[in-house]
């Protein structure tokens, strides 16, 4: 298949194939397909194609068997190849973080799209449009205000806004506390606005990225899991109708409880990919991660006893801090290094006791790291170069933006 | 003038003129010129373009008093416009960080362009490409091996590689340390070199970013200077020819030692937007600072005395690591309040001591984040927006990748 790639100047391979792309030019073809990952220019953001298959097999089958819809997110990849992936092809029922995600993914034949932000005031009319385009295009509203804007911009050709109520269930970031009587006040408000419809109830129980271990991860699932239902049958005795409930997060997904067959849908997204801190948390184990950043070393400084690698925080983002064992990343095959400090366009390994072997790592070889947070990476990078065994079989470019 | 915005899905105004731009589509002209910066959706890269030209002003002034070449860094904004006004539009004598930049400048007029990074063994026949295509191009080198890779790719064309050999003083990142033999080595191996010629002598004094105050910043701007002047005067007493010296550094190049009349150049490159880095370093005043990230307040939430932005590590990446007083940027107008977390797409805002008076920050309103640092900020955002006093007059598109 012909690799599309847009948007940016790319240097594919080492050598051999050279394409350009600069702004202003319509997207290349390039003829990557069949070459190994070794000859990729560095760094390099790649994905292992069956992983990524697996990981979203794994999930859909999960949930199908559990009779629970899966809506999986886009905002660790951006991509319409992994979202196809992830669908099964179905290019229905996905979340996105972001109003350009929406567009995208809408521009490209896919729909019932929830935006699973607290509605932004300044985005309405581009939430209406999306609306009145699709079949079915949802928005999460937390408090009243966010519905008087909704009644300010009715949408037209009868069509209703498909409002999720987003409720905190101890997570502390959006959404109405779970036990607070606003959030009935709330839902009630919406179910009785004219033109408005209270299609479901959504949390996100990010307060599982601080759990470790299964053990952890099953007990934050099971409480957002009955909060909401909890919320759900209080909607029921008040005589609110509400038909969805959905709560997610790539932890209590991996590691469902069995009351989670009660919900309507659940909605994970960094699973597709994993990286080192859900295999910290316990999602995944290592192996399951999808995703490296190639890297070349490009300075021996046995003075500091140290190396440069070509990798900074362009290429890794700072995400964890430096604070694993191994620093930045794990870098797959040397748990004896530790990537120190990054600046722009560099990074500092070191070995994490003893003298480097500067004759393991000449330079211009290549080093594997495993980053810590792959949402934060991917976001780094203007495309993924897609391998299978390491042969090059396709490159997907993200959307980005807001 | 028109405004170019490529390769992304753009909402330019939350009202009014709507373009979208997704890859594969040429790009659009817009019309944005003329509205306010409060119009723009959020989160939104805004630039000063006043601060802009002065910022560059200054330090071209600074440097044509001293009678020092100044080679303008383009690795913070990595657009043509800014690259004109810090050239004063010769579009001549640039620094670039990545070969991506290299080959976007080249490919737009300009020319000597140094790629101030040690040469990656993996791009040799690309530089060889731009060396051959330039007036001039110059790479990095800071080792006999990549010498010796230089020597496997000799250019056509009666061409001559431009080479800078990266002393190290006392940074301690890339280069050769100052005062070890080998230095003194590689730059005669580099001179004697048939179809090599050592051009320069380069040093980068990171090293400022540990300062604070200007008597901190002189004194190592005085070190690298001295460093590098001895390393001039033996390569002289040795027979060695190279005619030029350049050291760098925001800090060092914002309050530069009467010594460094005698390098031959300096390449400083965030002088251009500043950042609230700098500015507690001593480089600048906040008032300096070029840049900031419009976001707006998406949520109350008064039974934990916060609320939250759009604005998450996405639109102001995690450089700082939140330790500042006022946590991962300064946001304008309120010196009490403070960004604590961020996650993709949210910031949870909290106050400094007591209680948020939420009447003060509405659903809706902006707020004016200052960033810390504008080199990882501005590599979040596919496109700047570039205002005088809060007009927007320009959109700038930056390269990306690698």
């Amino acid at each position: 298949m012909p690799l599309q790639i847009s948007a940016y100047r790319l240097w594919n391979l080492s050598h051999g194939d050279f394409t350009q792309v600069s702004r202003g030019h319509l997207p290349f073809s390039c003829t990557m397909a069949g070459k190994s990952i070794q000859d990729l220019l560095t760094p390099a953001f790649i994905v292992d194609l069956e992983k990524v298959k697996k990981n979203a097999h794994v999930m859909l089958d999960r949930f199908q068997k559990l009779g629970v819809q899966l809506r999986p997110h886009m905002k660790t990849h951006k991509t319409l190849e992994c979202a196809d992936i992830m669908t099964a092809g179905t290019r229905r029922c996905i979340v996105v973080s972001t109003l350009a995600e929406a567009f995208f993914y809408a521009d490209h034949g896919f729909d019932d799209i929830l935006y699973a932000y607290p509605l932004p005031f300044d985005k309405v009319v581009r939430c209406a449009e999306l609306s009145e385009r699709l079949s079915l295009f949802h928005v999460l509203v937390d408090c009243s205000a966010a519905l008087e804007e909704l009644k300010k911009q009715p949408l037209t050709r009868g069509k209703n806004w498909h409002v999720w109520l987003k409720l905190d269930c101890d997570n502390g970031r959006a959404g109405v506390p779970h036990s607070a009587p606003a959030a009935l006040h709330l839902a009630k408000a919406i179910s009785e606005t004219p033109g408005v419809e209270l299609t479901g109830i959504y949390a996100h129980c990010g307060n599982t990225y601080g759990c470790s271990g299964e053990e952890q991860i099953k007990a934050v699932a099971q409480d957002t899991t009955t909060f909401t239902l909890q919320f759900m049958d209080k909607l029921k005795a008040n005589g609110i109708h509400c038909s969805k409930s959905s709560i997610g997060s790539t932890p209590s997904c991996s590691h469902p409880v069995p009351d989670m067959a009660l919900l309507s849908e659940v909605h994970p997204g960094n699973y597709v990919f994993y990286d080192v801190q859900q295999s910290m948390i316990g999602s995944c184990k290592l192996e399951d991660v999808a995703v490296r950043v190639l890297t070349r070393v490009i300075g021996h400084y046995p003075h500091r006893n140290q190396l440069l690698v070509d990798c900074g925080w362009t290429g890794l983002s700072l995400d964890s801090g430096g604070r694993l064992p191994t620093g930045y990343a794990v870098i797959e095959g040397h748990p004896d290094l530790k990537l120190l400090s990054m600046t722009q366009e560099h990074g500092r390994v070191e070995a994490i006791s003893g003298r480097l072997d500067y004759e393991k790592f000449p330079l211009g070889s290549l080093l594997t790291l495993i980053p810590y947070h792959a949402c934060a990476t991917a976001a780094m990078h203007p495309v993924y170069f897609i391998h299978t065994d390491g042969v090059v079989v396709d490159t997907w470019t993200p959307t980005r933006g807001w």
